[in-house]
This record gives structure tokens, C-alpha cells and sequence, in this order.
């Protein structure tokens, strides 16, 4: 079976500081023709954060298109001049909880929206974390704290849905498959 | 702390058939202003489906935002008149893999771009799946073939990258996560 669709043409429609939009018209395996609506996006990191007391660290923060607070993985944009995204992850620790990896392991490379966008996002688990030697300065517009949850809070929290979304709970079953594969 | 952010205006910036856009000035919790750009989406499901002889059902599709193949598990979006979302799982689990589930289990509601959409998806797992007694049309635009795989199977998929987007991947967790807890 062919599943390959082809673009005919590419419009944008709309550039933003984060995001663009592109109208796409695209053939598709039999020939027919129809519309794609795809959302740019540089790409982002997260990072799972556990301490020395296996405890995992979260950010609480507004999210503005749910308008609401959340508990969130550390995160964030690729920058348009960064090409490791390692250095990514090391520099939203460092803004986001104060901390630095002595290395980082890719844990999960994937698309958070198959269906509109083209985010992708790869997961880092965070190795043998320690205090930055230098903080760097936050985002204006961000304002957080950090909240530190066992295992068993954090499911909790994903049944109260503080923590809801996808990454986040990415995190918490792959700390408990790593917990139930140790026993 | 405060968080929360004060909508001072919106503008929409772009209206396509699955998505919207929204310019946002918002106030931020210093009295500063800030900028948001959010992608309105109506929402969506997907389902974990896992056979009788234990194998996890995917779709095999093109995703033009990624331009290439990927397994995925079904899925689809929450039509505006769908008011109950069990309901748009029943339909997509027609449309794309021809079964019916007894019963649909919620096993996670989450976003899947809390930083730059608002797209919730309500994740099911279906259980009692039997063939459908009367097949919906599928969508004019829909390119897709059905494929079972194992566990280990799926896991290699992920390694592999045609497994490659967030609710996949979950899926193939949690399912990983129902196997360790039972033995």
C-alpha cells in the first residue's frame, strides 16, 4: 500500500515568535487532493529530574492555553542557535531548577501532536544532579517554583490532574517501570 | 506565588478547519506584558487496543507535519457536534480498525503541547474488542493499514522510530506497566 501524500503547494499563513502555520495542498495516494494544516515548531527538551531522595522534581507554572497552574517536567524550547539539544536540556535545568547533570541520557525522541505539528521533543533522564555553579538569568514571562513529589504523590497528582500533560506523565510511568524492573 | 496570567486582549490570527489561532496579551503576575500564541484545537481520543493474543493494535499512516510513515494507536479528533468522547472512540475504532469495544477504560487525559495548544486528549484502553457489525465509511483523505505487534515487538519500534509520537508511546508504557504489575 502507498501512504505517501505530496506537496503540491505550501502556503504561510501565520509566523509568530514560537509558532508558524503553513496551509499545505497535498495529492494523496490515489491521486485525490486535499488540505494539510501544519503548525511549526522548533522542537523542545524535558528532563527527568530524580534526587538523591528518590524524589522527582517538578515545575509548577500557568499555562496559558488551559488557564491553569500545572506541575510539569522541566522543559523548553530549542533555541533557534542551539544545535545540541543537550545543551538545551542543560541550560532549562539551570533556569528552571538550579541544577546541572553530571550526563544525560535519551530516554524518548517523539512528536507531541502527530496530527497538526511537527514539535519534536526528546526526553532526557537527568544523572547525578548537583547545585549550577552559576545561575543564569530566567525568562521574563515565566514565573515558577519547583516541587519535589515521591513516586506515589505524583501518580496522585495524575489523578487529581495537576499533572496533565503528556510529557509529564511520559515521566512518571518511566520512573515507575524503572522502579518495578529494579524489584 | 501567583501565577496566573490576565487575559487584556485576544485576536485570532488564523481559522483553518482543525485548528485556530489566537494572538493573546496577557498580564503577567509582576504587572508586566507578555505575548502568548496559542493553537485552539478541539480535542481528541485514543484508544489502547490489545488482542486476545496479546498483541497491541497500530495504524500504520503517512503524517504529512513529519512527512513520513508512523505507527501509531487509533485515534482521532472529538467532532464539534460529539459531545460524549467515548462515543468518537467507538467511531474511530470503527473507521480505522473495524472493532467494537464492550467497554472503554479512561486511562489518562492529558494536553499534548501545554506550551503552545490547548489539544486535550482523553486516552482509553478498550477492552472486549469484538468485529464491528457494520463498517462507518473512512475518511476520503485517510491512508491506513492495521498492524499487531508484541510487546517486545512494539518496544523495538519504538528503538526503531516508526513509533514516534507521544500517546504511541504511552501506550506501549502503560501496557508495558499492566504486564509488570500482573506477574
Amino acid at each position: 500500500m502507498k501512504y505517501e501524500e505530496e506537496v503540491i503547494s505550501s502556503k504561510e499563513v501565520y509566523r509568530g515568535k514560537i509558532i508558524r502555520v503553513e496551509e499545505e495542498q497535498v495529492k494523496l495516494p490515489n491521486g485525490e487532493k486535499a488540505k494539510r494544516e501544519i503548525v511549526r515548531h522548533h522542537g523542545a527538551v524535558a528532563i527527568i529530574c530524580v534526587t538523591a531522595e528518590n524524589k522527582m522534581i517538578f515545575v509548577k507554572q500557568w499555562r496559558e492555553p488551559m488557564q491553569r497552574v500545572t506541575l510539569e517536567i522541566p522543559a523548553g524550547k530549542i533555541e533557534v542557535n542551539e544545535t545540541d539539544p543537550k545543551r538545551t536540556a542543560i541550560r532549562e535545568l539551570n533556569e528552571e531548577v538550579r541544577l546541572h547533570p553530571e550526563s544525560l541520557e535519551l530516554i524518548a525522541d517523539f512528536y507531541t501532536s502527530p496530527g497538526f505539528a511537527d514539535e519534536r521533543m526528546l526526553m532526557y533522564f537527568a544523572h547525578n544532579l548537583q547545585p549550577v555553579s552559576e545561575e543564569l538569568p530566567q525568562d521574563a514571562d515565566e514565573f515558577l517554583n519547583t516541587v519535589e513529589l515521591t513516586l506515589e504523590e505524583a501518580k496522585e497528582k495524575i489523578k487529581s490532574g495537576l499533572i496533565c500533560d503528556s510529557k509529564t506523565i511520559m515521566a512518571v510511568w518511566k520512573w515507575e517501570l524503572l522502579e518495578l524492573r529494579r524489584s
